[in-house]
């Protein structure tokens, strides 16, 4: 286990564990709102699918606490809070808007890169400390942050800025 | 110029780049506290390089302000205050600690993250509106933020978590 005084890599491992999980149960409240909100029924498919792996997500991450004789807990993340929160203004602020989606996706794609930033340092140190598991767990995750990110980076990509861009015409 | 009602992409295109000029005034103001807060020559050296970078991709933004002949203006990103906060936190809670560089860096990493998110939004947002002036100001900074997020995995994977670890031992 680790040492207490100084604080060790596994807790400082352990506090992010605890800030991920917070930010994925708040993204699982977020995600059914988003799907409700968008006009475009591709943009509501890639929501709903993504629904679904946050839950396993929540799954695996249970498991890593498990592995670590912790007990799954979150941490108030200021970070997620701020991401979500500044994707609810722009959402209001364009309800009506030919560009509502457009900033809909975008606030997905800030969420999903904070993930993907998490995830890649929760890796990185499990390896350092030898948990073969753990990494592999949060490594199925961080593949399917990045495959989300990556469909949706080809929804903005295609349909939905050009719907915004011939509707602002 | 963009419609006011509906409001259009161009509208939506300005209110994110006042976004990220808010967030990097903010990442300016907090990289010289990182580096001063670093046990790490080489994190140290990143800090300022990124530092000096920061103050031209400030310079990039406001030139796509005026391409928008709109005035150069922060807007509050709850998101970056999020992201910063929790990196101060985890510098706090374990400033005597091994670990204290392990946080630092994953905290500048999830910075980057944001910024890449924001900047990818931005240049597709860009190019749909044929804005090809606003797309290559904007691609410069977001290469310069892949690569300083490349750097610092390369720091994160290499020395500083095998000195954290080492010690924590």
């Amino acid at each position: 286990m680790a040492t207490k005084e100084p604080k060790s890599l596994q807790d400082l491992f352990v506090e992010t564990l605890k800030d991920i999980y917070y930010a994925e149960k708040k993204i699982l409240t977020a995600l059914p709102k988003m799907a409700k909100a968008t006009h475009s029924d591709e943009l509501r498919a890639a929501f709903e699918k993504h629904q679904a792996e946050t839950e396993d997500q929540v799954d695996r991450l249970e498991q890593v606490f498990e592995l670590m004789n912790e007990t799954a807990k979150g941490k108030k993340c200021p970070a997620i809070d701020g991401i979500i929160e500044e994707g609810q203004e722009v959402m209001k602020e364009f309800k009506n808007s030919p560009a509502h989606d457009s900033g809909l996706l975008a606030g997905a794609q800030a969420v999903e890169h904070y993930e993907i930033s998490r995830y890649g340092t929760l890796i990185a140190w499990a390896k350092q400390m030898g948990m073969r598991e753990a990494a592999e767990l949060l490594e199925e995750t961080l593949s399917e942050e990045q495959n989300t990110d990556k469909a949706l980076t080809a929804l903005a990509e295609a349909a939905l800025n050009q719907q915004a861009q011939e509707a602002a015409e």
